[in-house]
Protein backbone atom coordinates (compact mmCIF):
# COMPACT_ATOMS: atom_id res chain seq x y z
CA UNK A 1 0.00 0.00 0.00
CA UNK A 2 1.10 3.35 -0.59
CA UNK A 3 0.28 5.84 2.14
CA UNK A 4 -1.21 8.96 0.43
CA UNK A 5 0.52 11.76 1.56
CA UNK A 6 -0.94 15.69 2.62
CA UNK A 7 -0.37 16.71 -0.93
CA UNK A 8 0.23 13.68 -3.03
CA UNK A 9 2.04 14.08 -6.38
CA UNK A 10 0.86 13.30 -9.73
CA UNK A 11 2.79 9.59 -9.56
CA UNK A 12 1.15 9.26 -6.40
CA UNK A 13 -2.16 10.33 -7.01
CA UNK A 14 -2.30 8.04 -10.90
CA UNK A 15 -1.11 5.04 -8.33
CA UNK A 16 -3.32 5.33 -5.76
CA UNK A 17 -6.35 5.71 -9.06
CA UNK A 18 -4.64 2.95 -10.64
CA UNK A 19 -4.79 0.37 -7.12
CA UNK A 20 -8.50 1.34 -6.88
CA UNK A 21 -9.64 0.91 -10.72
CA UNK A 22 -7.67 -2.03 -11.49
CA UNK A 23 -8.77 -4.23 -8.41
CA UNK A 24 -12.69 -2.71 -8.74
CA UNK A 25 -13.12 -3.11 -13.02
CA UNK A 26 -9.49 -4.77 -13.62
CA UNK A 27 -6.74 -3.85 -15.78
CA UNK A 28 -7.63 -4.39 -18.96
CA UNK A 29 -11.01 -2.78 -17.95
CA UNK A 30 -9.44 0.58 -16.98
CA UNK A 31 -8.72 2.72 -19.94
CA UNK A 32 -5.93 5.22 -19.43
CA UNK A 33 -8.23 8.18 -19.77
CA UNK A 34 -10.27 6.85 -16.99
CA UNK A 35 -7.01 6.77 -15.07
CA UNK A 36 -6.30 9.99 -15.33
CA UNK A 37 -9.61 11.56 -14.70
CA UNK A 38 -9.84 9.22 -11.17
CA UNK A 39 -6.15 10.78 -10.49
CA UNK A 40 -6.78 14.64 -11.19
CA UNK A 41 -4.11 14.59 -14.23
CA UNK A 42 -3.98 14.23 -18.18
CA UNK A 43 -3.00 11.28 -20.07
CA UNK A 44 -0.58 12.72 -21.28
CA UNK A 45 1.28 13.12 -17.64
CA UNK A 46 0.28 9.60 -17.21
CA UNK A 47 2.74 8.68 -20.69
CA UNK A 48 5.36 11.47 -18.87
CA UNK A 49 5.97 8.99 -15.58
CA UNK A 50 4.86 5.82 -17.19
CA UNK A 51 5.82 4.16 -20.33
CA UNK A 52 2.34 2.26 -20.46
CA UNK A 53 -0.33 0.98 -18.58
CA UNK A 54 1.75 -2.10 -17.63
CA UNK A 55 4.23 0.18 -16.21
CA UNK A 56 1.94 1.48 -14.14
CA UNK A 57 1.35 -2.08 -12.85
CA UNK A 58 5.31 -2.94 -12.60
CA UNK A 59 5.46 -0.01 -9.97
CA UNK A 60 2.30 -1.39 -7.84
CA UNK A 61 3.79 -3.84 -7.90
CA UNK A 62 7.33 -2.57 -6.68
CA UNK A 63 5.99 0.05 -4.15
CA UNK A 64 3.94 -2.51 -2.52
CA UNK A 65 6.69 -5.18 -2.43
CA UNK A 66 9.22 -2.58 -1.02
CA UNK A 67 7.47 -2.03 1.80
CA UNK A 68 6.14 -5.34 2.45
CA UNK A 69 10.05 -7.18 2.17
CA UNK A 70 11.54 -4.04 4.36
CA UNK A 71 8.96 -4.66 6.89
CA UNK A 72 9.69 -8.87 6.93
CA UNK A 73 13.78 -7.75 6.86
CA UNK A 74 12.82 -5.06 10.24
CA UNK A 75 11.10 -7.99 11.71
CA UNK A 76 14.86 -10.06 10.90
CA UNK A 77 17.13 -7.68 12.37
CA UNK A 78 14.65 -7.50 15.28
CA UNK A 79 15.44 -10.89 15.79
CA UNK A 80 18.96 -11.32 15.16
CA UNK A 81 19.43 -7.99 17.34
CA UNK A 82 17.81 -9.89 20.22
CA UNK A 83 14.64 -7.64 20.30
CA UNK A 84 12.23 -10.41 19.56
CA UNK A 85 11.75 -13.63 20.34
CA UNK A 86 11.66 -15.93 16.92
CA UNK A 87 7.77 -16.98 18.29
CA UNK A 88 6.67 -13.09 18.02
CA UNK A 89 8.51 -13.04 14.65
CA UNK A 90 6.39 -15.56 13.16
CA UNK A 91 3.05 -13.85 14.85
CA UNK A 92 4.36 -10.54 13.04
CA UNK A 93 5.12 -12.48 9.87
CA UNK A 94 1.56 -13.88 10.49
CA UNK A 95 -0.07 -10.66 11.29
CA UNK A 96 1.20 -8.57 8.28
CA UNK A 97 0.00 -11.45 5.87
CA UNK A 98 -3.25 -11.65 7.47
CA UNK A 99 -3.56 -7.99 7.18
CA UNK A 100 -3.55 -7.47 3.62
CA UNK A 101 -6.25 -5.73 2.43
CA UNK A 102 -5.47 -5.60 -1.42
CA UNK A 103 -6.13 -8.71 -1.99
CA UNK A 104 -8.81 -8.08 -5.11
CA UNK A 105 -5.19 -6.02 -6.77
CA UNK A 106 -3.60 -8.92 -5.96
CA UNK A 107 -5.18 -11.49 -7.98
CA UNK A 108 -5.87 -9.07 -10.80
CA UNK A 109 -1.90 -8.46 -10.89
CA UNK A 110 -1.51 -12.30 -10.31
CA UNK A 111 -3.24 -13.49 -13.39
CA UNK A 112 -2.04 -10.76 -15.76
CA UNK A 113 1.61 -12.00 -15.16
CA UNK A 114 0.73 -14.84 -16.49
CA UNK A 115 0.36 -12.34 -19.94
CA UNK A 116 3.35 -10.03 -19.01
CA UNK A 117 6.66 -11.71 -18.07
CA UNK A 118 7.83 -7.95 -16.75
CA UNK A 119 5.39 -8.79 -14.52
CA UNK A 120 6.05 -12.50 -13.12
CA UNK A 121 9.80 -11.62 -13.32
CA UNK A 122 9.15 -8.91 -10.91
CA UNK A 123 6.95 -11.56 -8.92
CA UNK A 124 9.74 -13.82 -9.05
CA UNK A 125 12.78 -11.34 -7.94
CA UNK A 126 10.14 -10.17 -5.17
CA UNK A 127 9.90 -13.80 -3.87
CA UNK A 128 13.36 -14.66 -3.95
CA UNK A 129 13.39 -12.01 -1.46
CA UNK A 130 10.86 -13.70 0.44
CA UNK A 131 12.19 -17.26 0.44
CA UNK A 132 15.65 -15.51 1.72
CA UNK A 133 13.65 -14.35 4.88
CA UNK A 134 11.88 -16.90 5.68
CA UNK A 135 14.98 -19.65 5.09
CA UNK A 136 16.90 -17.56 7.35
CA UNK A 137 14.10 -17.56 10.07
CA UNK A 138 13.65 -21.38 10.04
CA UNK A 139 17.29 -21.53 10.61
CA UNK A 140 17.00 -19.50 13.81
CA UNK A 141 13.95 -21.21 15.13
CA UNK A 142 16.06 -24.84 14.55
CA UNK A 143 20.25 -24.39 13.70
CA UNK A 144 20.20 -28.51 13.68
CA UNK A 145 17.40 -28.37 10.20
CA UNK A 146 19.08 -30.50 7.28
CA UNK A 147 19.45 -28.58 4.13
CA UNK A 148 16.72 -30.44 2.79
CA UNK A 149 14.30 -29.48 5.78
CA UNK A 150 15.27 -26.14 5.51
CA UNK A 151 14.34 -26.44 1.62
CA UNK A 152 10.81 -27.83 2.51
CA UNK A 153 10.32 -25.01 5.14
CA UNK A 154 10.78 -22.78 2.52
CA UNK A 155 8.40 -24.07 0.33
CA UNK A 156 6.14 -23.95 3.43
CA UNK A 157 6.75 -20.93 5.13
CA UNK A 158 6.08 -19.07 1.97
CA UNK A 159 3.08 -20.63 0.98
CA UNK A 160 1.28 -20.22 4.07
CA UNK A 161 2.53 -17.05 4.37
CA UNK A 162 0.44 -16.32 1.03
CA UNK A 163 -2.34 -18.40 2.01
CA UNK A 164 -2.79 -16.49 4.48
CA UNK A 165 -2.91 -13.42 2.78
CA UNK A 166 -4.96 -14.09 0.32
CA UNK A 167 -7.71 -16.17 2.60
CA UNK A 168 -10.59 -13.51 2.81
CA UNK A 169 -13.21 -15.73 -0.31
CA UNK A 170 -12.53 -18.49 2.10
CA UNK A 171 -14.63 -16.99 4.67
CA UNK A 172 -12.10 -16.97 7.24
CA UNK A 173 -13.44 -18.35 10.63
CA UNK A 174 -10.62 -17.43 13.11
CA UNK A 175 -9.59 -13.09 13.72
CA UNK A 176 -6.33 -12.55 12.15
CA UNK A 177 -4.55 -12.26 16.02
CA UNK A 178 -5.84 -15.40 17.65
CA UNK A 179 -4.90 -16.61 13.64
CA UNK A 180 -1.51 -15.27 13.63
CA UNK A 181 -0.79 -16.71 17.16
CA UNK A 182 -1.77 -20.26 16.02
CA UNK A 183 0.07 -19.81 12.93
CA UNK A 184 3.41 -18.98 15.09
CA UNK A 185 2.46 -21.96 17.72
CA UNK A 186 2.11 -24.14 14.99
CA UNK A 187 5.28 -23.79 12.56
CA UNK A 188 7.60 -23.59 16.05
CA UNK A 189 6.35 -27.16 16.94
CA UNK A 190 6.81 -27.64 13.14
CA UNK A 191 10.03 -26.61 12.97
CA UNK A 192 11.66 -27.93 16.23
CA UNK A 193 9.00 -30.89 17.29
CA UNK A 194 9.39 -34.39 16.38
CA UNK A 195 6.30 -35.89 15.09
CA UNK A 196 4.84 -38.39 17.66
CA UNK A 197 2.04 -40.30 16.50
CA UNK A 198 1.95 -42.49 13.49
CA UNK A 199 5.18 -44.74 13.15
CA UNK A 200 7.50 -42.85 11.82
CA UNK A 201 11.33 -43.07 12.81
CA UNK A 202 12.32 -41.12 15.30
CA UNK A 203 14.83 -38.31 13.78
CA UNK A 204 17.77 -35.74 15.33
CA UNK A 205 17.03 -33.55 13.01
CA UNK A 206 12.84 -33.01 13.08
CA UNK A 207 10.92 -33.86 10.53
CA UNK A 208 13.25 -35.01 7.56
CA UNK A 209 11.35 -37.85 7.18
CA UNK A 210 12.08 -40.26 4.26
CA UNK A 211 10.35 -39.70 1.03
CA UNK A 212 9.88 -43.38 0.06
CA UNK A 213 5.60 -43.62 0.07
CA UNK A 214 4.50 -40.68 -2.31
CA UNK A 215 1.79 -41.39 -3.85
CA UNK A 216 1.06 -42.10 -7.90
CA UNK B 1 -9.80 -29.67 -14.76
CA UNK B 2 -12.60 -31.44 -16.92
CA UNK B 3 -11.09 -34.28 -18.73
CA UNK B 4 -12.01 -33.83 -22.67
CA UNK B 5 -13.69 -37.28 -23.67
CA UNK B 6 -13.40 -38.79 -27.04
CA UNK B 7 -16.34 -37.34 -28.31
CA UNK B 8 -16.97 -34.00 -26.04
CA UNK B 9 -20.42 -32.53 -26.58
CA UNK B 10 -21.18 -28.80 -27.00
CA UNK B 11 -21.07 -28.25 -23.10
CA UNK B 12 -17.55 -29.42 -22.66
CA UNK B 13 -16.02 -27.99 -25.62
CA UNK B 14 -17.33 -24.72 -24.49
CA UNK B 15 -15.81 -25.34 -21.15
CA UNK B 16 -12.62 -26.49 -22.30
CA UNK B 17 -12.49 -23.18 -24.75
CA UNK B 18 -13.38 -21.29 -21.97
CA UNK B 19 -10.54 -22.39 -19.53
CA UNK B 20 -8.27 -21.70 -21.93
CA UNK B 21 -8.82 -18.15 -23.35
CA UNK B 22 -10.07 -17.18 -19.71
CA UNK B 23 -6.94 -18.32 -18.46
CA UNK B 24 -4.61 -16.54 -21.68
CA UNK B 25 -6.57 -13.58 -22.18
CA UNK B 26 -8.83 -12.99 -19.31
CA UNK B 27 -12.16 -13.20 -18.43
CA UNK B 28 -13.09 -10.02 -19.62
CA UNK B 29 -10.79 -9.64 -23.00
CA UNK B 30 -12.42 -12.98 -24.56
CA UNK B 31 -16.04 -12.41 -25.99
CA UNK B 32 -18.54 -15.01 -26.61
CA UNK B 33 -18.28 -14.88 -30.63
CA UNK B 34 -14.31 -15.72 -29.59
CA UNK B 35 -15.26 -18.42 -27.91
CA UNK B 36 -17.86 -20.21 -30.16
CA UNK B 37 -15.53 -20.33 -32.50
CA UNK B 38 -12.66 -21.82 -29.98
CA UNK B 39 -15.18 -24.00 -29.29
CA UNK B 40 -16.46 -24.97 -32.60
CA UNK B 41 -20.19 -24.18 -31.69
CA UNK B 42 -22.67 -21.39 -32.60
CA UNK B 43 -22.95 -18.14 -30.26
CA UNK B 44 -26.62 -18.86 -30.15
CA UNK B 45 -25.26 -22.70 -28.58
CA UNK B 46 -23.61 -21.02 -25.84
CA UNK B 47 -26.58 -18.98 -24.68
CA UNK B 48 -29.24 -22.46 -24.88
CA UNK B 49 -26.47 -23.75 -22.48
CA UNK B 50 -25.30 -21.19 -20.52
CA UNK B 51 -27.62 -17.88 -19.48
CA UNK B 52 -24.29 -15.87 -19.75
CA UNK B 53 -20.33 -15.64 -20.00
CA UNK B 54 -20.64 -15.24 -15.76
CA UNK B 55 -22.34 -18.76 -15.80
CA UNK B 56 -19.60 -19.79 -18.17
CA UNK B 57 -17.11 -19.34 -15.18
CA UNK B 58 -19.59 -20.59 -12.68
CA UNK B 59 -19.37 -23.81 -14.23
CA UNK B 60 -15.85 -24.29 -14.35
CA UNK B 61 -15.74 -23.20 -10.82
CA UNK B 62 -18.58 -25.98 -9.92
CA UNK B 63 -16.65 -28.70 -12.24
CA UNK B 64 -13.12 -27.73 -10.91
CA UNK B 65 -14.38 -27.90 -7.66
CA UNK B 66 -16.47 -30.64 -7.84
CA UNK B 67 -13.80 -32.76 -8.77
CA UNK B 68 -11.07 -31.70 -6.42
CA UNK B 69 -13.55 -31.39 -3.16
CA UNK B 70 -14.34 -34.96 -4.10
CA UNK B 71 -10.45 -36.41 -3.93
CA UNK B 72 -10.46 -35.04 -1.12
CA UNK B 73 -12.96 -36.61 0.33
CA UNK B 74 -11.54 -39.95 -0.66
CA UNK B 75 -8.41 -39.63 1.06
CA UNK B 76 -9.95 -38.75 4.19
CA UNK B 77 -12.19 -41.99 3.80
CA UNK B 78 -8.82 -43.85 3.15
CA UNK B 79 -7.90 -42.72 6.31
CA UNK B 80 -11.38 -43.64 7.85
CA UNK B 81 -11.03 -46.37 6.71
CA UNK B 82 -7.83 -47.50 7.85
CA UNK B 83 -5.95 -47.76 4.21
CA UNK B 84 -4.34 -44.68 4.23
CA UNK B 85 -1.82 -43.02 7.20
CA UNK B 86 -2.84 -39.68 8.53
CA UNK B 87 0.54 -38.41 7.28
CA UNK B 88 0.32 -40.46 3.28
CA UNK B 89 -2.90 -38.54 3.65
CA UNK B 90 -1.16 -34.90 4.09
CA UNK B 91 1.31 -36.20 1.54
CA UNK B 92 -1.26 -37.20 -1.10
CA UNK B 93 -3.56 -33.16 -0.02
CA UNK B 94 -0.36 -31.51 -0.74
CA UNK B 95 0.55 -33.49 -4.27
CA UNK B 96 -2.81 -32.37 -5.44
CA UNK B 97 -2.26 -28.94 -4.59
CA UNK B 98 1.46 -28.88 -5.71
CA UNK B 99 0.13 -30.71 -8.78
CA UNK B 100 -2.76 -27.52 -9.98
CA UNK B 101 -2.08 -26.93 -13.63
CA UNK B 102 -4.38 -24.12 -14.11
CA UNK B 103 -3.10 -21.46 -11.74
CA UNK B 104 -3.33 -18.35 -14.32
CA UNK B 105 -7.15 -19.76 -14.59
CA UNK B 106 -7.65 -19.41 -10.96
CA UNK B 107 -5.75 -15.96 -10.45
CA UNK B 108 -8.84 -14.68 -12.93
CA UNK B 109 -11.43 -16.24 -11.47
CA UNK B 110 -10.41 -15.15 -8.27
CA UNK B 111 -10.21 -11.49 -9.43
CA UNK B 112 -13.27 -11.67 -10.82
CA UNK B 113 -15.30 -12.86 -7.72
CA UNK B 114 -14.13 -9.65 -6.38
CA UNK B 115 -16.22 -7.66 -8.83
CA UNK B 116 -19.38 -11.12 -9.31
CA UNK B 117 -21.23 -11.48 -5.68
CA UNK B 118 -22.31 -15.10 -7.64
CA UNK B 119 -18.44 -16.49 -7.58
CA UNK B 120 -17.66 -14.94 -4.34
CA UNK B 121 -20.53 -17.01 -2.69
CA UNK B 122 -19.93 -20.59 -4.46
CA UNK B 123 -15.90 -20.24 -3.67
CA UNK B 124 -17.18 -19.13 -0.03
CA UNK B 125 -19.18 -22.64 -0.55
CA UNK B 126 -16.20 -24.94 -1.80
CA UNK B 127 -14.26 -23.53 0.87
CA UNK B 128 -16.52 -24.69 3.90
CA UNK B 129 -16.09 -27.96 2.30
CA UNK B 130 -12.29 -27.90 2.32
CA UNK B 131 -12.81 -26.35 5.63
CA UNK B 132 -14.49 -29.12 6.76
CA UNK B 133 -12.27 -32.24 5.17
CA UNK B 134 -9.00 -30.04 6.87
CA UNK B 135 -10.34 -29.91 10.14
CA UNK B 136 -11.10 -33.93 10.62
CA UNK B 137 -7.46 -34.22 9.12
CA UNK B 138 -6.11 -32.39 12.19
CA UNK B 139 -8.75 -34.06 14.35
CA UNK B 140 -7.75 -37.50 13.67
CA UNK B 141 -4.00 -36.83 13.48
CA UNK B 142 -4.36 -35.44 17.24
CA UNK B 143 -7.55 -35.79 18.98
CA UNK B 144 -6.43 -34.09 21.90
CA UNK B 145 -6.31 -30.61 20.29
CA UNK B 146 -8.33 -27.91 22.00
CA UNK B 147 -11.43 -26.13 19.78
CA UNK B 148 -9.25 -23.01 19.90
CA UNK B 149 -6.15 -25.01 18.15
CA UNK B 150 -8.45 -26.85 15.50
CA UNK B 151 -9.88 -23.38 14.60
CA UNK B 152 -5.98 -22.47 14.13
CA UNK B 153 -5.26 -25.75 12.39
CA UNK B 154 -8.07 -25.29 9.75
CA UNK B 155 -6.98 -21.68 8.79
CA UNK B 156 -3.67 -22.73 8.64
CA UNK B 157 -4.49 -26.23 6.30
CA UNK B 158 -6.27 -24.40 4.11
CA UNK B 159 -4.05 -21.32 3.64
CA UNK B 160 -0.84 -23.88 3.36
CA UNK B 161 -2.79 -26.07 0.87
CA UNK B 162 -4.09 -22.43 -0.90
CA UNK B 163 -0.55 -21.40 -1.37
CA UNK B 164 1.48 -24.47 -2.28
CA UNK B 165 -1.60 -24.45 -5.21
CA UNK B 166 -0.60 -21.34 -6.37
CA UNK B 167 3.24 -21.26 -5.90
CA UNK B 168 4.28 -21.08 -9.42
CA UNK B 169 5.39 -17.69 -9.91
CA UNK B 170 7.40 -17.78 -6.95
CA UNK B 171 10.25 -19.96 -8.65
CA UNK B 172 9.80 -23.38 -6.50
CA UNK B 173 13.14 -24.87 -5.71
CA UNK B 174 11.92 -28.03 -4.08
CA UNK B 175 10.31 -30.07 -6.80
CA UNK B 176 6.68 -31.45 -5.93
CA UNK B 177 7.50 -34.67 -4.08
CA UNK B 178 10.29 -33.83 -1.89
CA UNK B 179 7.63 -30.18 -0.93
CA UNK B 180 4.83 -33.19 -0.51
CA UNK B 181 7.02 -34.96 2.03
CA UNK B 182 8.28 -32.31 3.83
CA UNK B 183 4.89 -30.44 4.03
CA UNK B 184 3.39 -33.74 5.80
CA UNK B 185 6.49 -34.10 7.59
CA UNK B 186 5.95 -30.43 9.59
CA UNK B 187 2.07 -30.62 9.77
CA UNK B 188 2.31 -33.77 11.75
CA UNK B 189 5.09 -32.32 14.00
CA UNK B 190 2.63 -28.75 13.87
CA UNK B 191 -0.69 -30.96 14.86
CA UNK B 192 1.34 -33.18 17.32
CA UNK B 193 4.37 -31.47 18.54
CA UNK B 194 5.64 -29.23 21.41
CA UNK B 195 7.45 -26.95 20.80
CA UNK B 196 11.02 -27.09 22.30
CA UNK B 197 12.92 -23.74 21.91
CA UNK B 198 12.24 -20.63 23.06
CA UNK B 199 10.41 -19.60 26.73
CA UNK B 200 6.93 -20.69 25.65
CA UNK B 201 5.29 -22.78 28.87
CA UNK B 202 4.85 -26.62 28.48
CA UNK B 203 1.26 -27.27 26.87
CA UNK B 204 -0.60 -30.67 27.48
CA UNK B 205 -2.56 -29.90 24.39
CA UNK B 206 0.77 -28.86 22.56
CA UNK B 207 0.52 -25.35 20.51
CA UNK B 208 -2.33 -23.98 22.07
CA UNK B 209 -0.25 -20.99 23.53
CA UNK B 210 -1.44 -17.73 25.16
CA UNK B 211 -2.65 -15.10 23.05
CA UNK B 212 -1.05 -12.27 25.29
CA UNK B 213 2.04 -10.75 22.99
CA UNK B 214 0.29 -10.13 19.94
CA UNK B 215 2.15 -6.85 17.81
CA UNK B 216 0.32 -3.75 16.93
Amino acid sequence: MVAVQHNPGPRERILAAARQLFASQGFHQTPVSELAIKANVSVGQIYRLFKDKNAVILAIVSDSSELKTSAFDDVLKAVDGGALSIRDAFVQLATRSLSETEESLSFEILAEAYRNPAVADQIGEICERYRSIVRKMAIITNPALSEESLDGAEEVLLGLLFGLGHRTLSRPRLPIRETAEQTAGMLMAALTGVPRVGNSPSHESAWALPTSCVPA
